[in-house]
Protein backbone atom coordinates (compact mmCIF):
# COMPACT_ATOMS: atom_id res chain seq x y z
CA UNK A 1 0.00 0.00 0.00
CA UNK A 2 2.68 2.39 1.13
CA UNK A 3 4.31 1.92 -2.23
CA UNK A 4 1.66 2.52 -4.46
CA UNK A 5 0.09 5.30 -3.01
CA UNK A 6 0.87 7.98 -5.32
CA UNK A 7 -0.09 5.56 -8.20
CA UNK A 8 2.50 3.77 -10.13
CA UNK A 9 3.51 6.69 -12.48
CA UNK A 10 4.83 9.02 -9.61
CA UNK A 11 6.28 5.60 -8.34
CA UNK A 12 8.24 4.98 -11.22
CA UNK A 13 9.14 8.44 -11.49
CA UNK A 14 10.63 8.27 -8.03
CA UNK A 15 12.45 5.02 -8.70
CA UNK A 16 14.34 6.53 -11.45
CA UNK A 17 15.16 10.07 -10.01
CA UNK A 18 16.93 7.75 -7.18
CA UNK A 19 18.53 6.33 -9.44
CA UNK A 20 20.53 10.35 -10.33
CA UNK A 21 23.80 10.51 -8.80
CA UNK A 22 23.59 12.41 -4.97
CA UNK A 23 19.71 11.53 -4.86
CA UNK A 24 18.48 8.81 -2.24
CA UNK A 25 15.28 7.54 -2.14
CA UNK A 26 14.06 10.55 -0.06
CA UNK A 27 15.04 13.06 -1.93
CA UNK A 28 13.84 11.71 -4.81
CA UNK A 29 10.33 11.74 -3.65
CA UNK A 30 10.91 15.51 -2.75
CA UNK A 31 12.44 16.27 -6.29
CA UNK A 32 9.55 14.26 -7.79
CA UNK A 33 7.19 16.67 -5.52
CA UNK A 34 8.76 19.69 -6.67
CA UNK A 35 8.88 18.76 -10.13
CA UNK A 36 5.18 18.02 -9.92
CA UNK A 37 4.12 21.00 -8.19
CA UNK A 38 5.90 23.21 -10.36
CA UNK A 39 4.66 21.61 -14.38
CA UNK A 40 4.98 24.26 -16.36
CA UNK A 41 7.69 26.09 -14.64
CA UNK A 42 10.11 23.29 -14.00
CA UNK A 43 8.27 19.33 -15.29
CA UNK A 44 7.36 20.64 -18.56
CA UNK A 45 10.66 22.53 -19.32
CA UNK A 46 12.61 19.68 -17.75
CA UNK A 47 10.79 16.95 -19.67
CA UNK A 48 11.18 18.43 -23.13
CA UNK A 49 14.82 19.10 -22.53
CA UNK A 50 15.37 15.33 -21.76
CA UNK A 51 13.68 14.52 -24.55
CA UNK A 52 16.07 16.53 -26.83
CA UNK A 53 18.98 15.08 -25.28
CA UNK A 54 17.55 11.85 -25.95
CA UNK A 55 17.28 12.55 -29.79
CA UNK A 56 20.14 15.65 -30.28
CA UNK A 57 23.49 14.48 -27.77
CA UNK A 58 25.91 12.15 -29.72
CA UNK A 59 29.16 11.44 -28.69
CA UNK A 60 32.04 12.92 -30.86
CA UNK A 61 33.73 10.50 -32.75
CA UNK A 62 36.76 12.51 -32.95
CA UNK A 63 37.42 13.73 -29.36
CA UNK A 64 34.92 11.46 -27.44
CA UNK A 65 33.17 14.96 -25.93
CA UNK A 66 29.65 14.61 -25.54
CA UNK A 67 27.77 17.25 -27.80
CA UNK A 68 24.70 17.89 -30.31
CA UNK A 69 26.88 17.99 -33.08
CA UNK A 70 29.11 15.48 -34.00
CA UNK A 71 32.12 16.28 -34.78
CA UNK A 72 31.19 18.48 -31.58
CA UNK A 73 31.51 22.23 -31.31
CA UNK A 74 35.25 22.12 -29.72
CA UNK A 75 36.63 20.05 -32.37
CA UNK A 76 34.94 22.31 -35.01
CA UNK A 77 36.08 25.60 -33.30
CA UNK A 78 38.26 27.36 -35.67
CA UNK A 79 39.84 29.50 -32.91
CA UNK A 80 41.48 26.65 -31.11
CA UNK A 81 45.10 25.58 -32.01
CA UNK A 82 45.03 22.45 -33.47
CA UNK A 83 48.38 21.36 -32.49
CA UNK A 84 48.09 21.66 -28.81
CA UNK A 85 45.86 18.40 -27.21
CA UNK A 86 44.75 18.06 -24.01
CA UNK A 87 43.97 14.34 -22.82
CA UNK A 88 41.54 13.95 -20.39
CA UNK A 89 40.02 10.99 -18.57
CA UNK A 90 36.36 12.08 -18.47
CA UNK A 91 34.05 14.19 -20.33
CA UNK A 92 33.70 16.27 -16.85
CA UNK A 93 37.71 16.66 -16.71
CA UNK A 94 36.81 18.45 -20.06
CA UNK A 95 34.06 20.68 -18.68
CA UNK A 96 35.86 21.57 -15.63
CA UNK A 97 39.04 22.70 -17.61
CA UNK A 98 37.18 24.72 -20.07
CA UNK A 99 35.14 26.45 -17.35
CA UNK A 100 38.89 27.30 -15.83
CA UNK A 101 39.39 28.87 -19.71
CA UNK A 102 42.83 27.81 -19.14
CA UNK A 103 43.48 26.96 -22.99
CA UNK A 104 42.66 27.13 -26.52
CA UNK A 105 43.38 23.80 -27.14
CA UNK A 106 41.81 20.69 -28.97
CA UNK A 107 40.71 17.62 -26.64
CA UNK A 108 41.17 13.91 -26.92
CA UNK A 109 38.64 12.23 -24.13
CA UNK A 110 40.24 8.62 -23.00
CA UNK A 111 36.44 7.24 -21.47
CA UNK A 112 38.38 5.69 -18.34
CA UNK A 113 42.13 5.31 -16.79
CA UNK A 114 44.22 1.54 -17.42
CA UNK A 115 42.74 -0.27 -13.80
CA UNK A 116 43.83 -3.89 -14.81
CA UNK A 117 42.31 -4.71 -11.14
CA UNK A 118 38.81 -3.78 -12.67
CA UNK A 119 39.68 -5.64 -16.00
CA UNK A 120 40.24 -2.25 -17.57
CA UNK A 121 43.30 -2.63 -20.39
CA UNK A 122 44.26 0.20 -23.23
CA UNK A 123 41.78 -1.52 -25.78
CA UNK A 124 38.87 -0.20 -23.19
CA UNK A 125 40.07 3.22 -23.98
CA UNK A 126 40.44 5.13 -26.43
CA UNK A 127 43.84 5.42 -26.83
CA UNK A 128 43.69 3.86 -30.41
CA UNK A 129 41.50 7.07 -31.61
CA UNK A 130 44.39 9.06 -29.59
CA UNK A 131 47.52 7.66 -31.77
CA UNK A 132 45.02 7.78 -35.03
CA UNK A 133 45.29 11.40 -34.53
CA UNK A 134 48.88 11.90 -33.39
CA UNK A 135 49.80 9.99 -36.38
CA UNK A 136 48.55 12.53 -38.83
CA UNK A 137 51.46 14.68 -38.20
CA UNK A 138 49.30 18.17 -36.93
CA UNK A 139 49.34 17.58 -33.66
CA UNK A 140 52.82 19.22 -32.03
CA UNK A 141 52.04 19.06 -28.05
CA UNK A 142 50.01 16.83 -26.11
CA UNK A 143 49.34 17.65 -22.22
CA UNK A 144 48.07 14.42 -20.13
CA UNK A 145 45.67 15.91 -18.28
CA UNK A 146 44.89 13.13 -16.27
CA UNK A 147 43.93 12.44 -12.37
CA UNK A 148 46.60 12.53 -9.77
CA UNK A 149 45.62 8.99 -9.53
CA UNK A 150 47.56 5.60 -9.40
CA UNK A 151 45.77 4.52 -12.35
CA UNK A 152 45.86 8.42 -14.03
CA UNK A 153 49.78 8.41 -14.01
CA UNK A 154 49.62 4.57 -15.35
CA UNK A 155 47.74 5.83 -18.03
CA UNK A 156 49.74 8.51 -18.45
CA UNK A 157 52.76 6.83 -18.33
CA UNK A 158 51.19 4.36 -21.24
CA UNK A 159 50.33 7.11 -23.37
CA UNK A 160 53.60 8.27 -23.48
CA UNK A 161 55.31 4.94 -24.43
CA UNK A 162 52.98 4.37 -27.20
CA UNK A 163 53.41 8.15 -28.35
CA UNK A 164 57.45 7.62 -28.28
CA UNK A 165 57.14 3.90 -30.62
CA UNK A 166 54.91 5.85 -33.12
CA UNK A 167 57.63 9.14 -32.91
CA UNK A 168 60.10 6.25 -33.30
CA UNK A 169 58.48 4.33 -36.37
CA UNK A 170 57.84 7.44 -38.24
CA UNK A 171 61.55 8.93 -37.70
CA UNK A 172 62.92 5.78 -39.25
CA UNK A 173 60.68 6.90 -42.38
CA UNK A 174 61.48 10.16 -42.07
CA UNK A 175 64.75 11.29 -40.49
CA UNK A 176 63.30 15.26 -39.90
CA UNK A 177 60.92 14.04 -37.94
CA UNK A 178 59.96 16.33 -34.95
CA UNK A 179 58.65 14.17 -32.21
CA UNK A 180 55.64 15.64 -30.16
CA UNK A 181 56.04 17.61 -27.12
CA UNK A 182 54.08 15.33 -24.08
CA UNK A 183 53.86 17.04 -20.70
CA UNK A 184 51.63 16.51 -17.56
CA UNK A 185 49.71 18.41 -15.41
CA UNK A 186 52.00 20.11 -12.49
CA UNK A 187 51.49 18.50 -8.91
CA UNK A 188 49.92 21.93 -8.27
CA UNK A 189 46.73 18.85 -8.34
CA UNK A 190 46.15 17.21 -5.13
CA UNK A 191 47.60 13.84 -4.64
CA UNK A 192 44.43 11.96 -4.86
CA UNK A 193 42.14 14.32 -6.47
CA UNK A 194 40.14 14.53 -9.16
CA UNK A 195 39.93 17.26 -11.81
CA UNK A 196 36.39 17.78 -11.65
CA UNK A 197 36.10 18.79 -7.53
CA UNK A 198 39.18 21.64 -8.21
CA UNK A 199 38.35 25.54 -7.98
CA UNK A 200 39.97 27.24 -11.30
CA UNK A 201 43.03 28.98 -9.93
CA UNK A 202 43.80 25.25 -8.76
CA UNK A 203 43.51 24.47 -12.58
CA UNK A 204 44.99 27.26 -13.74
CA UNK A 205 48.54 26.87 -12.03
CA UNK A 206 48.84 23.31 -12.86
CA UNK A 207 47.75 24.26 -15.92
CA UNK A 208 50.70 26.87 -16.27
CA UNK A 209 53.51 25.03 -14.44
CA UNK A 210 52.80 21.55 -16.28
CA UNK A 211 56.23 20.06 -16.79
CA UNK A 212 57.91 18.43 -19.64
CA UNK A 213 58.51 14.54 -19.68
CA UNK A 214 62.60 14.31 -20.17
CA UNK B 1 33.17 29.90 -23.96
CA UNK B 2 33.02 28.01 -21.06
CA UNK B 3 29.23 28.38 -20.54
CA UNK B 4 28.41 26.61 -24.38
CA UNK B 5 31.50 24.06 -24.60
CA UNK B 6 28.69 21.23 -23.97
CA UNK B 7 26.05 23.18 -26.45
CA UNK B 8 22.86 24.78 -25.65
CA UNK B 9 20.81 21.44 -25.68
CA UNK B 10 23.00 20.23 -22.50
CA UNK B 11 23.26 23.67 -20.73
CA UNK B 12 19.94 24.10 -21.10
CA UNK B 13 19.45 20.56 -19.37
CA UNK B 14 22.05 21.52 -16.80
CA UNK B 15 20.35 24.45 -16.06
CA UNK B 16 17.07 23.25 -15.30
CA UNK B 17 18.16 20.22 -13.06
CA UNK B 18 20.40 23.11 -10.94
CA UNK B 19 16.74 23.87 -10.11
CA UNK B 20 15.83 20.76 -8.71
CA UNK B 21 15.96 21.26 -4.65
CA UNK B 22 19.14 19.58 -3.46
CA UNK B 23 21.06 20.01 -6.51
CA UNK B 24 23.70 22.95 -7.36
CA UNK B 25 25.49 23.65 -10.46
CA UNK B 26 28.47 21.12 -9.72
CA UNK B 27 26.02 18.80 -8.69
CA UNK B 28 23.43 19.34 -12.05
CA UNK B 29 26.20 18.61 -14.29
CA UNK B 30 27.28 15.15 -12.73
CA UNK B 31 23.63 14.14 -13.11
CA UNK B 32 23.37 15.53 -17.09
CA UNK B 33 26.61 13.87 -17.73
CA UNK B 34 25.38 10.67 -15.75
CA UNK B 35 22.56 10.58 -18.06
CA UNK B 36 24.42 10.98 -20.86
CA UNK B 37 26.15 8.64 -21.03
CA UNK B 38 23.15 6.20 -19.20
CA UNK B 39 21.01 7.12 -22.28
CA UNK B 40 19.57 3.52 -22.66
CA UNK B 41 19.20 2.64 -19.04
CA UNK B 42 18.45 6.03 -17.09
CA UNK B 43 17.91 9.10 -19.68
CA UNK B 44 15.57 7.48 -22.05
CA UNK B 45 13.13 5.72 -19.25
CA UNK B 46 13.36 8.82 -16.76
CA UNK B 47 12.50 11.23 -20.24
CA UNK B 48 9.67 9.11 -20.81
CA UNK B 49 8.32 8.91 -16.94
CA UNK B 50 8.73 12.78 -17.37
CA UNK B 51 6.23 12.99 -20.28
CA UNK B 52 4.35 11.08 -18.68
CA UNK B 53 3.90 13.06 -15.51
CA UNK B 54 3.19 16.05 -17.76
CA UNK B 55 0.74 13.89 -19.13
CA UNK B 56 -1.32 12.14 -16.09
CA UNK B 57 -0.22 13.62 -12.86
CA UNK B 58 -3.03 15.94 -11.25
CA UNK B 59 -4.22 17.40 -7.98
CA UNK B 60 -7.57 15.50 -7.24
CA UNK B 61 -9.93 17.87 -6.39
CA UNK B 62 -11.38 16.17 -3.39
CA UNK B 63 -8.30 15.61 -1.23
CA UNK B 64 -5.46 17.95 -3.05
CA UNK B 65 -3.26 14.68 -3.10
CA UNK B 66 -1.21 14.09 -6.64
CA UNK B 67 -2.12 10.88 -8.56
CA UNK B 68 -2.71 10.02 -12.00
CA UNK B 69 -6.77 9.68 -11.09
CA UNK B 70 -8.95 12.25 -9.88
CA UNK B 71 -10.59 11.37 -7.76
CA UNK B 72 -7.28 10.12 -6.56
CA UNK B 73 -6.29 6.56 -5.55
CA UNK B 74 -6.55 6.99 -1.94
CA UNK B 75 -9.78 8.69 -1.86
CA UNK B 76 -11.83 6.09 -4.16
CA UNK B 77 -9.82 2.90 -1.98
CA UNK B 78 -13.17 1.14 -0.44
CA UNK B 79 -10.60 -0.62 2.11
CA UNK B 80 -10.31 3.14 3.63
CA UNK B 81 -12.77 4.28 6.64
CA UNK B 82 -14.46 6.96 5.22
CA UNK B 83 -15.10 8.63 8.42
CA UNK B 84 -12.08 9.64 9.63
CA UNK B 85 -9.64 12.35 8.25
CA UNK B 86 -6.24 13.29 8.60
CA UNK B 87 -5.58 16.92 7.34
CA UNK B 88 -2.11 17.45 6.07
CA UNK B 89 0.05 20.58 5.23
CA UNK B 90 1.35 18.89 1.79
CA UNK B 91 1.48 16.13 -0.15
CA UNK B 92 4.84 15.20 0.99
CA UNK B 93 3.68 14.89 4.50
CA UNK B 94 0.90 12.38 3.20
CA UNK B 95 3.53 10.06 1.66
CA UNK B 96 5.61 10.19 4.84
CA UNK B 97 2.05 9.01 6.84
CA UNK B 98 1.43 6.41 3.79
CA UNK B 99 4.61 5.17 4.64
CA UNK B 100 4.64 4.57 7.88
CA UNK B 101 1.12 2.96 7.42
CA UNK B 102 -0.06 4.79 10.71
CA UNK B 103 -3.71 4.06 9.72
CA UNK B 104 -6.22 3.39 6.86
CA UNK B 105 -7.66 7.42 6.72
CA UNK B 106 -9.00 9.34 3.95
CA UNK B 107 -6.69 12.46 4.13
CA UNK B 108 -7.19 16.12 3.05
CA UNK B 109 -4.05 18.14 1.80
CA UNK B 110 -4.22 22.09 3.15
CA UNK B 111 -1.27 23.13 0.57
CA UNK B 112 0.62 25.02 3.54
CA UNK B 113 0.20 26.61 6.50
CA UNK B 114 -1.28 30.05 7.90
CA UNK B 115 1.56 32.77 7.94
CA UNK B 116 0.78 35.79 8.08
CA UNK B 117 4.39 37.29 7.43
CA UNK B 118 4.00 35.65 3.98
CA UNK B 119 0.93 37.15 3.30
CA UNK B 120 -0.74 33.71 3.57
CA UNK B 121 -4.58 33.49 4.75
CA UNK B 122 -7.10 31.08 5.33
CA UNK B 123 -8.35 31.55 1.47
CA UNK B 124 -4.70 30.40 0.40
CA UNK B 125 -5.07 27.19 2.08
CA UNK B 126 -7.72 24.50 1.12
CA UNK B 127 -9.59 25.06 4.02
CA UNK B 128 -12.96 25.70 2.46
CA UNK B 129 -12.79 22.39 0.91
CA UNK B 130 -12.25 20.83 3.94
CA UNK B 131 -15.07 22.30 5.39
CA UNK B 132 -17.00 21.48 2.67
CA UNK B 133 -16.35 17.56 3.12
CA UNK B 134 -17.16 17.88 7.07
CA UNK B 135 -20.39 19.39 6.26
CA UNK B 136 -21.59 16.50 4.69
CA UNK B 137 -21.96 14.47 7.84
CA UNK B 138 -20.10 11.33 7.13
CA UNK B 139 -16.64 12.60 8.34
CA UNK B 140 -16.70 11.56 12.51
CA UNK B 141 -13.44 12.03 13.47
CA UNK B 142 -10.57 15.08 12.43
CA UNK B 143 -6.67 14.11 13.02
CA UNK B 144 -5.02 17.66 12.70
CA UNK B 145 -1.68 16.34 11.20
CA UNK B 146 0.48 19.53 11.03
CA UNK B 147 3.70 20.47 11.65
CA UNK B 148 4.97 21.39 15.53
CA UNK B 149 5.98 25.11 13.99
CA UNK B 150 4.31 28.07 15.05
CA UNK B 151 2.31 28.13 11.81
CA UNK B 152 1.07 24.61 12.06
CA UNK B 153 0.06 24.80 15.47
CA UNK B 154 -1.91 28.41 14.34
CA UNK B 155 -3.60 26.76 11.26
CA UNK B 156 -4.70 23.84 13.66
CA UNK B 157 -6.12 26.22 16.31
CA UNK B 158 -7.77 28.15 12.91
CA UNK B 159 -9.30 24.95 11.76
CA UNK B 160 -10.59 24.03 15.08
CA UNK B 161 -12.19 27.31 15.29
CA UNK B 162 -13.88 26.93 11.74
CA UNK B 163 -14.90 22.84 12.80
CA UNK B 164 -16.31 24.01 15.98
CA UNK B 165 -18.44 27.18 14.37
CA UNK B 166 -19.61 24.74 11.65
CA UNK B 167 -20.52 22.23 14.17
CA UNK B 168 -22.33 25.12 16.19
CA UNK B 169 -24.50 25.75 13.17
CA UNK B 170 -25.14 22.06 12.84
CA UNK B 171 -26.84 21.85 16.26
CA UNK B 172 -29.16 24.99 15.52
CA UNK B 173 -30.61 22.99 12.85
CA UNK B 174 -30.23 19.41 14.61
CA UNK B 175 -30.12 19.51 18.23
CA UNK B 176 -29.19 15.46 18.13
CA UNK B 177 -25.93 16.31 15.72
CA UNK B 178 -22.39 14.50 16.86
CA UNK B 179 -19.80 17.19 16.82
CA UNK B 180 -16.90 16.22 15.12
CA UNK B 181 -13.98 14.45 17.24
CA UNK B 182 -10.99 16.72 16.68
CA UNK B 183 -7.31 15.64 17.27
CA UNK B 184 -3.88 16.59 16.68
CA UNK B 185 -0.57 14.53 16.88
CA UNK B 186 0.83 13.89 19.88
CA UNK B 187 3.93 16.07 20.82
CA UNK B 188 6.21 12.98 20.40
CA UNK B 189 6.81 15.12 16.68
CA UNK B 190 9.70 17.33 17.41
CA UNK B 191 9.38 20.84 18.37
CA UNK B 192 10.49 22.68 14.99
CA UNK B 193 10.53 19.37 13.01
CA UNK B 194 8.91 18.44 9.72
CA UNK B 195 6.78 15.14 9.27
CA UNK B 196 8.63 14.70 6.44
CA UNK B 197 12.08 13.77 8.14
CA UNK B 198 10.68 12.31 10.62
CA UNK B 199 11.56 8.09 10.81
CA UNK B 200 8.62 5.63 10.89
CA UNK B 201 8.29 5.17 14.54
CA UNK B 202 8.17 8.29 15.72
CA UNK B 203 5.17 9.18 13.06
CA UNK B 204 3.46 6.20 14.58
CA UNK B 205 4.02 6.39 18.34
CA UNK B 206 3.11 10.47 17.74
CA UNK B 207 -0.50 9.15 15.81
CA UNK B 208 -1.13 7.06 18.22
CA UNK B 209 -0.67 8.91 21.74
CA UNK B 210 -2.68 12.04 19.65
CA UNK B 211 -4.52 14.52 21.78
CA UNK B 212 -8.02 15.74 21.75
CA UNK B 213 -8.65 19.01 22.07
CA UNK B 214 -10.65 19.64 25.44
ZN1 LIG C 1 34.98 16.56 -30.59
ZN1 LIG D 1 -7.89 12.36 -3.29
Amino acid sequence: MANHVAGPEIEKLIKLLARLPGLGQRSARRVALHLIKNKDQLLIPLSDAMATAVDKIQVCETCGNVDSANPCTICTDARRDPSLLVVVEDVSDLWALERASVLNAAYHVLGGTLSPLDGIGPDDLNIGGLLARTDKGEIKEIILAVNATVEGQTTAHYITDQLQAQAKQASVINPDFQPIKISQLAHGVPIGGELDYLDEGTLLQAMRSRKEFS
